[in-house]
């Protein structure tokens, strides 16, 4: 554990996932002024929104930050310059390869971590020369990995395959589970969900409302044949559903998903069309508490069961 | 933890799946003599078959064993019949309602534990009476809950909906996730996959090389809209997602899956057309142990693993 906080200058082993439309500086500052390391995502962002937020960032916290930038991302080249311009310490990439831009980070003194969703990703991670992984599970929010490879099945895989410091993230949404991630190799946890949710992120009231009514098995893993996507059963979930069980073809998904509809839910608060991802840690999160209210329950319920998991005795 | 050993009257808590063609005396037996908890799985046994695989495991182990009853098994009160004139002193029930046979069997002195993969059915399994709770998560092989729900994500919401003795299931292959799933919340764990590909399990050989041959992300949840279960990649797998992808009906589905096609697979070997249920588990299995190897390797992983959770900080 002591890696992780090593690494990025932080108090606590505790990452805020970088979310499109819900991690803004407000967000990402919160969690780094409470002891977690809070990133920014760029995947929501025009390059000149990012930098204001860098900037806000900076103003609001002196402690680390960073930003999540999907190597998806169309304008990639812009905000990597960006991100260097403003000399943001810590990246995290995804969707994509971690030989894209590690080398050329590192060489401005930025920390890198990669997302992967299977061991042999992160031993592809740490041959590209990344300071960290995120190994993610299928109950993420966002985009998942093809295998749909559980955290709990995940973990204990890249942690023989790497000894580098290592996030669990996926379905992580109380202090049990931040523990049981350790149990399984982990260094820190990264959490998408609960800051979803939070009071300081920018995403739709309307929104944050949703994933509080979303009770157990209220997501679900859809989209395969595009980009596999974890969804809040909404109404434009059961356009998918039904798309996909009649054999949709990719065209077709395509057509319906069209462009927007993340932003349309989870920014503008349209709780009927909009695409709304979110992952299973929802089912957990009963209201909206600020961000120190959220790592204070956190690091309570992860004390308490190291407490109780201390006495287990040696088998 | 201490519950469930002092409730079946065991030395480790851990349970052996009732799994249908790898369950029978022989793996049951060696699993109790092991210091666990062995089952037979009479999902796939007529009734005067688990008759007899009961009586060669009583004279194989004078250790505590049980019978899992799946209950859409047809010939199920024939089977409670047999389990109640065997003198069974543990039942594990299954797919179905746990008011059916619980308050029968505890009359008769059985411990009855029921299956669930939702906290939802926890509750009802309590308030049926049960004597443990089996949550398991997607990850399992075998049939599986609809919601999807993670082992990770389904334990700390079946603790704190019920306080009976609990036990986890789904993706438990290592000792880092027995001591993952304590730290969830459970007392215990149900083991599938490693068993059915043990020394003692009736599996076919053929069966278990091709758990061996299995890598991350080599099983897949299928039939979602039958029953959902989980598949090997084989060529009967292929057909199934080559007719899911073009939108097959109920009924296309069930004729594609046919009669006997686990039986054909796990226990007569066919790797081509048979259904092979297996969970996630199987990408860390690499080869053919006895149960009291398998149980070794569990143990000194968990006691490894606990030994560094106990030094993590507490936060």
């Amino acid at each position: 554990m002591q890696k992780i906080t090593e690494l990025f200058n932080i108090k606590l082993p505790i990452v805020a996932g970088g979310m499109v439309w819900c991690s803004g500086w407000e967000l990402a500052s919160a969690v780094s002024n409470a002891g977690g390391l809070g990133l920014l995502g760029a995947g929501s962002m025009h390059p000149e929104t990012l930098r204001e937020h860098i900037q806000k960032t900076k103003q609001a916290t002196d402690k680390s930050f960073g930003v999540n930038v999907p190597l998806l991302y169309p304008e990639q080249e812009k905000i990597i310059e960006i991100i260097i311009e403003e000399g943001v310490k810590i990246v995290f990439t995804s969707a994509g390869s971690p030989k894209k831009w590690t080398r050329h980070l590192q060489g401005h003194g930025i920390k890198v971590a990669h997302v992967v969703s299977s061991a042999l990703f992160a031993g592809k991670s740490e041959e590209a020369g990344v300071d960290a992984i995120v190994a993610e599970g299928f109950e993420a929010g966002g985009h998942n990995g093809r295998e749909e490879t559980t955290t709990l099945s995940l973990i204990p895989a890249v942690r023989r395959a790497t000894s580098l410091p290592l996030l669990a993230a996926g379905g992580i949404a109380t202090g049990e589970q931040m523990l049981a991630a350790m149990a399984l190799g982990a260094d820190g946890v990264q959490i998408g969900s609960l800051f979803a949710a939070a009071a300081e992120s920018s995403a739709h009231l309307n929104f944050k409302q949703a994933i509080i009514d979303t009770e157990e098995g209220g997501t679900k893993l859809m989209l395969k044949q595009l980009a596999p996507v974890r969804l809040l059963k909404n109404q434009f979930f059961k356009s998918v559903e039904e798309a996909e069980l009649r054999g949709a073809s990719v065209d077709e998904l395509k057509e319906l998903l069209g462009k927007g509809r993340a932003k349309k839910g989870m920014f503008e608060g349209d709780m009927a069309e909009g695409e709304l991802e979110i992952g299973q840690g929802a089912g957990y999160i009963k209201k909206i508490q600020t961000v120190q209210e959220i790592i204070n329950q956190l690091t309570e319920e992860y004390n308490k069961a190291k407490q109780r998991t201390n006495t287990l005795p040696t088998l």
